[in-house]
């Protein structure tokens, strides 16, 4: 039987930092899920360096909130990664390019680090530990000002950058990756808000705010939100010519739509879909913790591994 | 050290089913591939029981055709396949539907049955023994009449459709399977030999023939090839932002064209390219050979495990 490890787990996100100290086994099954016991949040500061002193400092703070010693520490982050490598490849956002994550914080923590991508880390969690924990192939799809997956085949979250975000599916809009028609620029929580303030020549604070005017029967809301599912429908038939998946776990901001979510694209799907397998769509299980409990993850079966 | 294996693969073709004996040993390095000892061809008949039989029939000509006592029977097919069943789960061109073949050919035969997919298996081939042995994520597509591929993550051909024929690139033209804008109706070789006969009010041999013609430089083969590159360019650009494939290794009858095919497709490549990886373009090694080489791998893999 494997035994109970003590990790740091951490994931850095756009805006902020989510650390946690968790305690779990390798190989987790049901019934023996991985025990929080202490967490800590803080803003992102762009570059690599600040963000290794960032989590060098999460990571004493944590190692003073336990009673056990640390094992290990995973770290997961935004952009392209290479995992066996430990690299940070490159993230617009944050400012980084080709930066040597697991080098420089195991020189300043001292302890054995585990690096991985957080999306795919997140559905790492949801596949082990979530709601895809019964399916063999699936797409496991965050959506929020970014839309990209972990894809899941014959169990295993595969080393692929999955980025159904930035797959045309013909609309004529611009994206920032600087093609047009990707399913980020119609789907991506930011551009449902930015879409549905032109074309109600408003401002809203975000894309549940159009869920909600929806709901209220706003018709440039219907609109706007038609045009993100349509886009999303799409993007999931593509993904399913190639991997043909038994199900869409949806997660991030726009998930917590639910049915508002789920019924229309479950309806546009079956309007569209011929050969491929119709994917069952599902809800994820694990919220914003997803990354988190990837990430430790990551640590422990780094350690079952060694 | 592994053993030598005597094993009969089996290609089901649309067409022509190919059949050889062959030796090998598990887990095959450059410098010790399998080596071919006898070959068969015969006309493919349409239904899975004719398949079963036919086969059968070949595996008692190859059983007697060698030395050694047979270890087991590789056999691969198109379509829809579920390997782990052995079942061929649908044809269109071959009339099956739900097709237990590894049940029945073991019946018909007395012999252990390795069962696969075409395309996969000539990708594994392609991996092990081929131009991609080299590559750790890579797409390795035949285009022939139909367009599909092995996806290769991580150094294993994974378990799926790899349907990138019928990805919708957002051209108008309908294809038979009910959607328009696949990368097949305008890249398939029998699609590019009907859209220049129509464009040029003329009636083609096939494919080769428009390539000949476009060498020749006549302007209707060129708009026609263009189309064909352009619909192959975007498909791989997809799977590139899903997959981030080091190379893509171009197999089948198109591929035959070369530089013809693989200059125009490099530079359209460029120029659509954002953030992906552009994949490296190959040729495929093993011509049509790649499916029996696969599926005698397949079998010698099955021996080794069990």
């Amino acid at each position: 039987m494997a035994r109970t490890r003590h990790v740091i787990a951490v994931d850095v996100g756009g805006t902020e930092t989510k650390a946690a100290l968790i305690s779990g086994v390798g190989d987790a099954g049901p019934g023996r899920p991985p025990t929080t016991l202490a967490q800590r949040r803080r803003p992102t500061r762009p570059t690599g360096d600040a963000v290794v002193e960032d989590v060098a400092a999460l990571v004493a703070d944590l190692r003073a909130a336990g009673p056990h010693p640390v094992d290990a520490v995973g770290l997961v982050v935004p952009g392209i990664v290479d995992e066996p490598t430990g690299t940070g490849v490159y993230s617009a956002n944050l400012g980084w390019r080709d930066y040597p994550f697991t080098k420089n914080l195991e020189a300043a923590t001292g302890a054995r680090v585990a690096f991985g991508h957080d999306v795919r880390a997140g559905g790492l969690a949801e596949l082990r530990l979530g709601n895809a924990r019964d399916l063999r192939n699936a797409v496991i799809m965050p959506i929020g000002t970014g839309i990209a997956a972990a894809l899941v085949v014959d169990h295993r979250v595969i080393d692929a950058p999955g980025e159904i975000g930035h797959v045309d599916v013909g609309h004529p809009d611009p994206c920032g990756c600087g093609q047009t028609g990707c399913v980020e620029a119609r789907a991506g929580s930011a551009a449902i808000a930015r879409r549905y303030g032109e074309r109600a020549n408003t401002r809203v604070s975000g894309a549940a705010e159009v869920a909600a005017r929806l709901r209220a029967g706003d018709p440039d809301a219907a609109i706007t939100w038609h045009e993100a599912v349509d886009a999303l429908a799409k993007g999931i038939l593509l993904v399913a010519a190639l991997l043909g998946p038994e199900a869409v776990v949806l997660g991030g901001g726009l998930a917590l739509a639910g049915p508002l979510l789920t019924d229309p694209l479950t309806r546009r799907l079956d309007e569209l879909v011929t050969f491929q397998r119709r994917p069952e769509l599902r809800l994820a299980a694990l919220g914003d913790e997803a990354g988190c409990l990837g990430a430790a993850l990551l640590a422990i079966n780094m350690l079952e591994e060694t």
